[in-house]
């Protein structure tokens, strides 16, 4: 029986492995499929994460000190896909992939966000080398210079403002000519002087070299004419899929409260509406997808944890 | 008329900084009269912070990257001491010390609370050296071996039985027969094998050398007897101080919805409830009060007040 099983192993699981064998518990798996350290180890400079500056790391170089740290006091790392998390009586059984089964007394699941591709030639490719999904993360790399955004919800224009305040110029890339962000939004949007709409348009490519990204080609879908942007960073903003599928039950139902768009509803303790269930991360409501948010959510999720095994003793 | 004005130059503050300038806010001041770092300045050592794990290292260090970093995207520090934040109108004044008054569009206050102080010889001298304010910082660094608590309350307890799980014993040192904990609590903990309670008595002495805390001595306050610990931790839970002045206005009124130990209630997107006013780290209810969890609030505030007042435009 595990005190804990930690599920997901990016900047939130592997601090709650930090605080929560720090903190005596003895028993602590996290589960983890690759290598640990979550989207930020794709990343190729990091410099908003307080206490670590350094240009000439890349984001693999700043979750090896994570690790070492995390593990030093004891938590286990298991590379096992978790198919289901389920409160079975007092306790929680982790079923993985194959079909064996871990119990484990409280479970803090950190499974995190994809953000969606919008799938053109080169994303993948120059993906944390120009292209980025982060705005928060990655827009001051690009101050005081033009920068390419992708997507027409109220994330992308929300985000398209935040860069406005930043870079020289924002080209945001819609595919049709009408915008699903509510209309306060795009009011805000289309009053910014150095926000530029371009509508009924798609990235066709978005190339480079070993360096990174060096441009995008822009193609009207209704007269296929392209524009060729140089110098420019682009932001994919075309939603995000919350991993939550461990938190389905048999009958697909989630086994506690989600809102609408998937995320696990949360106080400020990380406590979820199961006891002993706690979420930290990305995937929860509100998250600001930064890595310092997720390593506190984590954290706190853990000494929750600590403080619901003494209140059962 | 600042974008964001920050009341305190700890985690959470000199996050909130770094954000908020990374973010593309001009006009950003920090308000701190002594050094930017906050608490964790006084450690001598620190293990939980994801990403720092070098045991050569003080808190001073530590903060020293952060301050090149927090202050390299345009932030300004003010040593002044603010006096009080109100809000008129649409904007917020500061009033600092002598009088002087500042404008600004949002705040993130974050001025922490500070550990009272149990007041017996040596607890300055040691503090940050073997005496501990803090069970999670530094209860590990007393794995398997004795330390003693001081206090009687529900706090004092509950991190007692947290170092329990850590410690090889825990003697809690307290002043009367009767302990103000609750029952549950109380009981709880005189179950626990390796905890032991030592009533009527206070400790006489913190005692070490240039290394730091060596032992303590322990006087019963009705016998005067006089017991003697060796190698010991000493951990003093006797209370908080929030520092929550600012928030009070010219009739000693809190500006806004406060709990009833003087921390701020704020929801998990650190608003509270005056709109443009935020607040971040140990004086938010429910602060785990850890570098890291501060850290996240400040970033989180941060965000928000970029959001704020992308929604004023």
């Amino acid at each position: 029986m595990l005190d804990c099983a930690i599920v997901g192993g990016g900047p939130a699981g592997l601090t709650a492995g930090l605080y929560a064998t720090r903190g005596g518990l003895k028993n602590v798996t996290m589960f983890e499929m690759g290598m640990p350290g979550g989207q930020i180890t794709q990343s190729s400079e990091i410099e908003n994460y307080p206490g670590f500056f350094d240009h000439t790391k890349t984001g693999m170089d700043f979750m090896d000190t994570w690790q070492e740290q995390c593990f030093h006091f004891g938590l286990k790392h298991e590379m096992k896909k978790v198919e289901r998390v389920a409160k079975t009586g007092e306790h929680f059984t982790i079923t993985l992939e194959g079909g064996e089964q871990v119990e484990a007394k409280t479970a803090i699941v950190c499974t995190g966000s994809v953000p969606k591709r919008a799938g053109f030639k080169g994303e993948d490719e120059f993906f944390g080398k120009g292209v980025s999904t982060c705005a928060t993360c990655d827009g001051f790399f690009y101050k005081d210079k033009p920068v390419t955004v992708v997507g027409g919800g109220d994330t992308a224009l929300e985000e398209a403002f935040y860069l406005s305040n930043i870079c020289s110029d924002v080209y945001v890339v819609h595919r049709r000519d009408e915008f699903r962000a509510t209309p306060q939004t795009l009011d805000r949007v289309m009053r910014k002087e150095n926000i530029h709409l371009i509508t009924d348009s798609v990235i066709e490519e978005a190339f480079g070299d070993t360096m990174g990204l060096a441009g995008v080609k822009i193609r009207n879908v209704k007269t296929n004419e392209i524009i060729q942007m140089d110098n420019t960073g682009l932001f994919v903003f075309v939603g995000h899929d919350v991993n939550n599928s461990v938190l389905r039950d048999e009958n697909d139902k989630f086994i506690c409260e989600m809102n609408d768009w998937g995320q696990v509803i949360v106080d400020l303790s990380m406590k979820t509406s199961i006891p002993g269930l706690y979420t930290a991360g990305d995937m929860r409501i509100e998250a600001p997808k930064q890595v310092v948010s997720a390593a506190g959510d984590g954290s706190v999720a853990a000494l929750q944890v600590i403080s619901y095994i003494q209140e059962q003793q």
